[in-house]
């Protein structure tokens, strides 16, 4: 009597990418996860995105309060095959390719039913210190955190919908979007992101600013209607140099900052219209110098955006659905799973946009064509 | 055809104390204001309270872009007795005892239209460079700016409707706040005020912080449940104190800053649980060192307040109609209006929590009986 | 290896009252729940007060399409003492007195995840078919559901809480109430909750409504401001009556309506102030003959209120700790637990407000010491 | 000294078209109105749209309390020309194209100053009785109520800029609707342009119903993803048969309904999930039978929808602005202001979606040179 599905499959090996506290990678087999409760669900990992926190930990063996003190998996941007469900999962089965949310809450806590689960005491967030992330073959998650990608997306967009989740919610935070003026500071993949989902939730203008001329270029394929080149010295000069260039003449109505330097946090405080939103969503400085008077003078409202929540997974998938966003142009490099310290490299040099490696049983181009042909034979593989 | 009503009146005089922009106070005589629209109102002052912002223009010429830069009436804490009516005023008449909203915005531009009037950039502000502000016999608002009093609350209660509504509209910025705990920085009239407004808005929890025990006792009596002297150096030090003395382990739910100190503010993101919300109620130094970081981990929102907006006077009227709050205690010096220079000197001293100034026609024993007995002859003067 | 914490009790008995589909109710000694999960609480039931609902399956067999078919324990507004606990639970221990919320919703839906379990399309309600109450010795519910009561609150008013948690949801669905004015009607256990709640959350004005004197003579002791007697055949004219004699010349800025008459509802929208805000929070005739042009003339808003959600039972409970309410005059009627029917006979008759029924362990006398001295030898045997 | 800027034009007359109380329409010359304040704005009427109130009243002589008591001047959906503005007018100048907002608000009671004018007890709206509408040569209206065209836009598509406000205002009652579903009911011009801004507005399914297949070919176009014949007798079978033709088997998450009728209403509220909202935009019976029962098992929320209120023209102009709307497939019929009465009867006869009459000046030809060439020296008349 075997209530846990599981497929067919002749691969039971489960290979990780380890990173020593001493900032070392190795590989190592790992005992494959089994299912611990009936709404499990074990996933096959296809690609996974890397993230300006896999490398800071790498670099640097901590992020505020999280420290690397035992072996860890990076990785937490990732999209699979399903490899086994528990006996009460009942919107997913074997083969079903999935987005991974890779933080499970607790889902009892006062703030986990009050609706902001992304706040939970007892999260467990896949590459956050103590938990492992899913640079692996095989990863558990619940039901919960398993979102189906759609017919025509691929498994590469599919790694690439957790930044797309933090765009969302930090649109989200900004309110009622529609007709109204938006500067987004920094052309990373989060910056890139939240200009498109700007542009699909219908803010009429929407304006990147960047140091870097090449991103910029990149931005303007990306839903920004007007770039900035943040050239001058002073936050205040490039905050009415940018507004008059964007014809915003009264200030935007929000600005979202993807940098977390103090210098863009102030150019968009100056640039911010009265009564207008500001969102936090890179994490720089814990600590700026930050013109908190004019927060005041201009009624503004200042909040920080902390992952993903509610329906943010899901929006993002049905951005990908309705083809209101792609992400095709976003994945500038990839690696093979042997390489993937080539890839934290990349990352740390600050090349192209967004870095994929690819599962440890998946070769690129089997890859590809699970892209093109999702319905082929490739499949029986999984 | 007399359109306007005014009352019979022998006193015509309409003195005031004029601010020099060298710092220096002179009486003059200034022609009575006369009413311009159909919709406007004459009041005859009768009590001021005196706000830090007075004093701030007396000592230093300005406040951010504001300048004294011509001669200028100072004051806009008031309340007073209705002189004179435009033909279509429709709430108020002759003799009604009212308290003014000192700020009159044009109601027709897209933000006074959308419900944040406060904001309207072309806001005319009693006591705000250009604008002529209070201390004077006469005053004229519009009927919108002009709230009657409720019969059992004095003139000098009147005044500090003002104050009553900052602290309305900063507790209404911070939504819900039934059950929720709230920590307020500052035992000045503001942060007093503020802790009452929590009390009656239903917090379980209001803290009190300042450094002043003096002030703290006070606060104890307005509302503050519990009261934290800053002792520490450390901001973060102070906060761990600070909320492990009041039982609150988890963090504050709002924090409400009404002292603009960065020790203050700091101390105050230390304190806020997750997902909280800090209302900036004060201003002081432009720029401060803020934890931005702790913003973007909590994922909280930071609000600046500016003033008051829709409803916040009627509400505040509300509290002093149905008792829930008292403003008398709050008043610890009162000076005639031959003596305004000395109240701005006790202002400036940092005496007692606030100081209100009598208008030119009112000597301060008959506002006492107005106070007491409203209905007696004392009204025939007026 | 113990992990479960259980207390040492000779009372091993697990008395039920049960309902059989045909309508009679029989008692019967059922095996005591175990505890299923590590997060799981096993209270002994001290006070179940009844509802409407548990008449209404009693003498009609069904509630909408939930349909007694098959032998089942009624009630749901509990309070009790916790007997055991999993070894997860970490805010309980042994002996602690709790309000139970009697709803156990899976917490991992969408819904759920979002902040609004109480529309979980999973939820396990007790005494809705075909979950079994709390009509029994012992009951078991996950900790999420347990809420301690505070030290001076009563069994009593502890089972009181489930009423009060929904007036508390019906007036936060009602937005910010600070200084509106509120008409309820009907002066049942709910709408007098209503009354009360509205009450501690600063409406300015509450009037209750219903077609019984005497039962208005309580609301006035409930909170109502005023109460209104619904004496007039049409509904637009006791609207018109109603709002002359409360004072509300433009009409309520809130109506609750806790009855589900046609008559009341159809006099609570002509009542209603343009903009207002309308909550159903009673069930009657599924369908009725309802003004829906006054809903568009007005941009008027009707919200259904369903059970309870995030936070409500904490706020209840916060409302008894303040003492902001008090739930000790609403119990009219007491039943040992082997005269339950009679209890059932005696809400069907509508006598009094609320009648509560002790648990099968407890006689009155106990009860009621309990209440006084909590902290007396009376514990000892629970 | 000339304060008030005019056009220098050669035509002064004003023709209006004017509908007697007792049923017949009369031309009638008017004395051009001149401005009263020094905001106000005269505009050339150029194109008017017809709506079913002005059918209405043209049949009935009044809609619910407003009876037409003299002869007035229907029409309220307009675009023209700017041919006069008060000193003090900012943001036009003359030779401007704009869209009319009809109503003039107070700006000054506590309802507009909250940000909700279209509440406003003293609204001036056009073609209610008393106030004349837009069906003549000149039209005087204060500044906040001229909306400058885009360059592109066409004063036949700016008359409908009304409408689309409506719809605009209709679906930011519903709130978020990123990602969601939602079914409009009706596909006359307020249900089409409501599936179109649904569309704009991110929503991921709009199933438009109607009973008329001609209708919903026409729905096809203009945003619905889905459309459904409500062939059945029972509303709650034609909401199953749609809800699982549309692929919605929880229910759609909005509704709206823009035909007032009852067996759309009823089918509506049976289609909503639970949690939903529902939107009433069109009024029918002012009396309904309604399942208000399923308002509560659901805790869903019914919004009437008024007009429109603040940001509703800017937003509907920006989403002209933008191209994510064109208003011009809508328009089905067109007339010459001499031959109103046929515009009238046209729609009386539900001919097609939008008729629309030229402004007295205008022959249709000019305008439609007017729309294609704007910079033309066709302006030179006007």
């Amino acid at each position: 009597m075997a209530v846990e599905r599981r497929a067919e499959s002749g691969v039971n090996a489960n290979r990780a990418f380890v990173l020593r506290p001493t900032g070392e990678f190795f590989y190592e087999e790992r005992p494959p996860p089994i299912l611990r409760s009936s709404r499990d669900v074990l996933v096959r990992i296809m690609v996974t995105g890397l993230c300006g926190s896999d490398i800071h930990y790498w670099q640097h063996g901590r992020i505020g309060e999280y420290t690397v003190e035992a072996p860890i998996i990076l990785g937490h941007e990732s999209a699979g095959i399903v490899e086994a469900c528990g006996p009460d999962v009942k919107s997913l089965t074997i083969g079903d390719r999935v987005a991974l949310e890779p933080g499970i809450s607790c889902n009892t806590c006062e703030t986990c039913r009050s609706g902001r689960y992304n706040l939970c005491e007892s999260m467990q967030f896949a590459a956050t210190p103590p938990y492992d992330g899913t640079l692996t073959t095989l990863y558990r998650l619940p039901e919960e955190c398993c979102f189906k990608l759609p017919p025509h997306t691929s498994l590469q967009e599919g790694a690439l919908v957790e930044p797309l989740s933090i765009a969302v919610h930090c649109c989200k935070l900004a309110g009622n979007i529609q007709g109204k003026s938006m500067v987004v500071f920094g052309a990373g993949p989060i910056g890139l992101l939240c200009c498109a989902v700007a542009r699909a939730f219908g803010a009429s203008t929407v304006v990147n600013a960047d140091i870097v001329e090449s991103r910029l270029a990149f931005a303007r394929k990306f839903g920004a209607s007007t770039t900035y080149q943040m050239e001058l010295q002073s936050p205040e000069l490039n905050a009415e140099m940018m507004l008059a260039r964007s014809g915003l003449i009264t200030g935007a109505d929000i600005i979202v900052d993807a940098t977390g330097a103090e210098s863009c946090i102030t150019c968009g405080v100056c640039a911010l219209k009265r009564g207008g939103v500001f969102i936090q969503a890179g994490l720089g400085s814990p600590r700026i110098t930050f013109p908190i008077g004019q927060i005041c003078d201009k009624e503004a409202t200042l909040k920080g955006s902390f992952r993903y929540g509610p329906g943010d997974y899901q929006l993002a998938i049905e951005l990908l659905q309705s083809g209101r966003i792609s992400l095709k142009n976003l994945i500038t490099h990839e690696f093979e799973f042997s390489e993937a310290g080539k890839a934290f490299v990349n990352v740390s040099k600050r090349q192209g946009i967004k870095t994929i490696i690819y599962g440890p049983d998946v070769d690129k181009m089997l890859a590809e064509r699970t892209m093109r042909d999702i319905n082929g034979p490739v499949y029986s593989r999984f």
